[in-house]
């Protein structure tokens, strides 16, 4: 590491020739490669970006020039280059620097972002800021070929087309987004990288054109009638073109020098570019670059080999819902899967090399998605659409729309709810239950283990009354055994794992393991619980509930979910819909958005582990003060007499 | 009314020559008019497309054959042919038909639609379903030029092509989709309908390449090259072919010989076809071909001189918002309007008009409204972002993610909040409360009446660490005095509006006047309310309202939203988390999409009159018993003693 640690401000870059900035380039892929090895990270689409980075901020001086990265993982480069190289060693994790653009961490982060396709409305309002404000600078959206069949990419395209505005759109074609792409428009940028026609075209009409007049006047009429529109015929991007925007490309995007000429091109003409360049997904490492779907987003891994740190041996949630609907579809041909992108992510490959003719992969187009699976499922198929929470908060009016209002069986299958970890906050699934539990015919299940996982699916797919979600978090389950046969859990029923008469604790997902921690704690202090596997959270089980609060006359909810609107907030409703005042404590995340780090320290810090639970319970229920113990003792006297 | 009502099924239509066609379109035209002239409902839009619909039911059999209507407000023609012509007469009316389709109300509606560009996604799961199931008929989307600008109807596209489906995407294109269009498409389609090159261009073409040959060697082999793109010139509707579908048009909308010939075309192929008809809003009824804008959507009105019926003095919300907005942006240049194709019914157009260089018009693009106003308000603009309830819900993450994770100040002007009336279960505005609670750092208000409202859009501007968003109803306000200052409302701070000693009576927005009403019955009974308006959804004053909770140990919540998530939940919450357990009655929405009907009539079906809210209360607390009125007594006399 030479010149890198010499970088304290991305100006220098202007000064470095092509081999200096080509040496630079290695020695950021080496520092990316040391770092995600041990960390985990978003690998390839940054080794993807390495030339393109260093030409960014080559010709564009920011902060005072804006970029806005889209979706945002591939900001590592730019992190190194902006005064983020001496903490990178820190990046993902707890009060480390984030994995993501951070306007919190840098000023030349102007845009946070996460999710996809929202860069080229952002630059749009920022380039608008600045034409309003009579300023000068450059606007810059980096979207890859991915982001952009997410229909906001769409809405942004056509509008700053209309409006002409001067900014600059860098379209990062790796011929992936996640999982390979979909859709026309991948097979239209296909068709433009490999097309020799489009490079050869120009030359050949101007020599057809100069031919023409030769062949008499009539041909000259007709001739000028056609150059009007000879642009359909010399400009490959004729796509954009029609939408307002200049094109450039196809560019070479680890050729530094090409894509210095292109983007101070762009930058002299104040009007809509795209430039289109093509990277490749984990260029400059092997693994990465033949292996781009496993090394988008990875855990720890052996430099040398390639390969995966300590794998453990407990199925992930998601491998538990991929194998287990791939179980039902063989017996069930009205099983239809749906991804938005995330075929391997969401665990729906499985299904889809098994039956293709029923996986659809539709893009990063969640709504669509939706929309899509609630006509499948008026026609008496079961549509599963396999979406993250955080990423389903984007269709969300099409559940509402156009599943629950015609109620149409469709069934959410909705991974990473819950805190997800070192992505952050753009990524943590916690407020799902809150923006689906008030839709009217929407049943919401949330399994309390793996096991309980494969029963949910199977009880989904034989729920045909109306729509229905299933949300479990990321990563490893519990390690309980799977049963072998399928059960269907009644709709609305909870489960009761414990009896006791002092406190009933209700909970939800993968906070029964928690209250069952906790249960243990206060029966080391002789308190009793009741603990309650709530199971569902839309209809909540009602007679289960109100007679354990009945009986314990106090209540502790349990959820990994915001506490405004969620479970526990379905809770109370019960209790006061039924005249119950229960002294009640919710446990569940407050009015914040948590940041990024381990699972582990989050719960700890956000107040989800066993242990901070009991001291919350003390407190709140005067444990300390011994007023619980002595009402116990009191009821247990009156039970007694 | 001749031939109208001997259509029992619209099969006949198939047997009907040109001339009958048209003699029906005549009456269907009368008929859509006499209605709508007494019952209110989209006008200008149905008229635009009776030949097309006339085309649709002559060329494809219904119900066998699916026919989605985007927006579905255009329906109203396929109503008439498809058994509805009886009950027209209660269009939009309570218990009558539905002003949109309806599965419910007929198989020849086969997708409920209200929101926008939802029908190409519907098209395709459909067609898909046909396919997987094996059999054979044709699926049609009908989808206007402005629905197309929806990032939605985008993913569908893209995937429908990419998939090669057979189904034909109807683009009804007529300039304007509520109000004129915006958006480099619009200005793609409109140089498709302008452009006599287009119509021309092929022959050239095939002339110009029956030349070339002569040239010489040489250029045969140039030619040979360039014919394998001449499709780009040969073709009008490029995008829509690069997408991978099949284009045919323009065609005359007006002209059923014509249409009918190219939707036989489209039958006969088994691929994507979208065809581009163009029609004119309002055709056939003088005053709403030249006022479509007015036409849209329209009240009760004089057939004669196409003016309104009873036009009340009192001003609506959205005029207040409109005027508010207006006045501030004279006096503080960083307010900007932003509108997603509803400049006139969110009353945006009065500033619009008078500081256009601010006003943003995004067509029908809810998600870029929102991201794009997020870039605005971090370069330090204070971007008003002017949607309705209803459709704000597709923007639900792009609020989260774009603009409360960056605590970026963009205002929400949310109209349309509550129940809406006659345009029913797609656009009433029920939920807003509840997808917006949990989102931390919004800050969400509703005003009791119009001059609070304008007070509190004026607070808007003046709040400047957050999000802040305001929800006001549909409609005339009280008809209270506006005053002529701007007042800064003290964020989180409700208003006593009566104090006694009985019973709390909480409530947000329009529902402030009808808790006072309530309270005038109870005071009739002898019970002392205190009426508070809460202001604020979040933060709740949690000073007020715990002490009003402390004093009068009863509760109840008034709002117009559904119970489930809402304004009342978050009371429950505040109470829960200070360890307050009042009797709590929450008076609001049940867990059910209410229908239509006007606004009268749906607040006595949805229990949310003065009268019935009195009976609730009466029977909660046990009045009927005189219960509430003994402990009443006890409690006077405990305080006299």
């Amino acid at each position: 590491m030479n010149i890198l640690e010499t970088i304290k401000n991305p100006e220098v870059l202007k000064t470095m020739d092509k081999r200096t900035l080509e040496l630079l380039a290695q020695e950021i892929r080496e520092r990316i490669i040391n770092v995600v090895a041990l960390n985990g990270g978003h690998l390839a689409p940054n080794l993807g970006v390495v030339e393109l980075t260093l030409a960014l901020h080559s010709v564009y001086s920011t902060p005072r020039d804006k970029i806005v990265w889209d979706v945002g993982h591939q900001v590592y480069v730019h992190k190194l280059l902006t005064g983020r190289n001496n903490d990178f060693d820190t990046l993902r994790q707890y009060e480390g620097i984030s994995g993501f653009p951070k306007r919190s961490e840098s000023e030349h982060d102007v845009f946070d972002t996460g999710h996809s396709s929202t860069s080229i409305s952002a630059a749009l309002g920022l380039a608008q800021a600045r034409d309003l404000k009579g300023e000068k600078y450059d606007v810059v959206a980096v979207i890859g070929d991915g982001a952009m069949t997410g229909g906001l990419a769409f809405e942004a395209l056509n509008h700053a087309g209309d409006l002409g505005a001067n900014l600059t759109v860098i379209l990062n074609d790796n011929e992936m987004s996640i999982a390979p792409n979909v859709g026309a428009m991948s097979l239209y940028l296909n068709r433009l990288r490999l097309d020799p026609l489009y490079t050869k075209r120009k030359e050949d009409i101007e020599y057809l054109l100069k031919k023409v007049p030769a062949i008499g006047t009539t041909m000259v009429k007709v001739a000028d009638r056609i150059k009007d529109s000879l642009k359909y015929l010399l400009v490959p991007g004729m796509i954009f073109e029609e939408l307002g925007f200049k094109y450039f490309g196809p560019v070479n995007g680890h050729d530094i020098g090409e894509l210095k000429t292109v983007l101070n091109n762009a930058k002299s003409l104040n009007r809509p570019v795209l430039i289109h360049v093509i990277t490749q997904k984990g260029k400059g490492y092997l693994p990465a670059q033949q292996k781009p779907n496993i090394f988008h987003g990875t855990g720890a891994f052996d430099i040398k080999t390639g390969k995966a740190i300590k794998k453990s041996q407990i199925p992930t949630y998601t491998e538990v819902f991929g194998d287990t609907l791939k179980n039902l579809a063989g017996q069930d041909p009205k099983i239809v899967g749906i991804t938005a992108a995330m075929g391997e992510g969401t665990g729906l490959n499985g299904f889809a090399q098994a039956y293709p003719e029923r996986a659809y992969d539709v893009g990063i187009a969640e709504q669509h998605a939706v929309t899509m699976a609630s006509a499948l499922a008026l026609e008496g198929f079961k549509p599963v659409v396999a979406i993250y929470s955080t990423f389903l908060q984007r269709a969300y009016d099409q559940i509402v729309h156009d599943v629950a209002l015609q109620n149409s069986p469709v069934i959410f299958a909705i991974d990473r709810a819950g805190l997800v970890g070192e992505d952050g906050p753009t990524h943590h699934g916690i407020f799902d239950l809150a923006y689906l539990r008030h839709i009217p015919n929407l049943t919401i299940m949330a399994p309390k283990d793996e096991n309980e996982l494969q029963h949910m699916i199977f009880t989904a797919t034989k729920h045909t009354k109306g729509p229905i979600a299933v949300r479990y978090p990321r990563g490893n389950g519990l390690g309980v055994k799977l049963d072998k046969e399928f059960e269907e859990i009644p709709i609305g029923k909870a489960e009761v794992l414990k009896k006791g008469e002092d406190i009933t604790l209700l909970a939800i997902g993968n906070m029964v393991a928690t209250a069952l921690d906790v249960a243990e704690l206060l029966e080391e202090k002789g308190i009793k619980s009741t603990v309650i596997n709530a199971r569902f959270v839309k209809p909540l089980d009602k007679e289960t509930i109100i007679n354990s609060v009945k009986e314990t006359k106090r209540l502790v909810t349990f959820e990994e979910h915001s506490l405004a609107g969620g479970f526990g907030s379905g809770v109370l409703e019960l209790c006061a819909d039924n005249n119950l005042s229960p002294q009640i404590l919710r446990i569940g995340i407050e009015d914040l958005f948590p940041t990024h780090g381990n699972t582990k320290k989050l719960r700890e810090v956000y107040g989800l582990t066993p242990e901070i639970i009991f001291e919350k319970i003390n407190n709140e229920f005067k444990l300390g003060n011994n007023n619980l113990i002595k009402k116990i003792a009191i009821n247990i006297i009156k039970k007694g007499s």
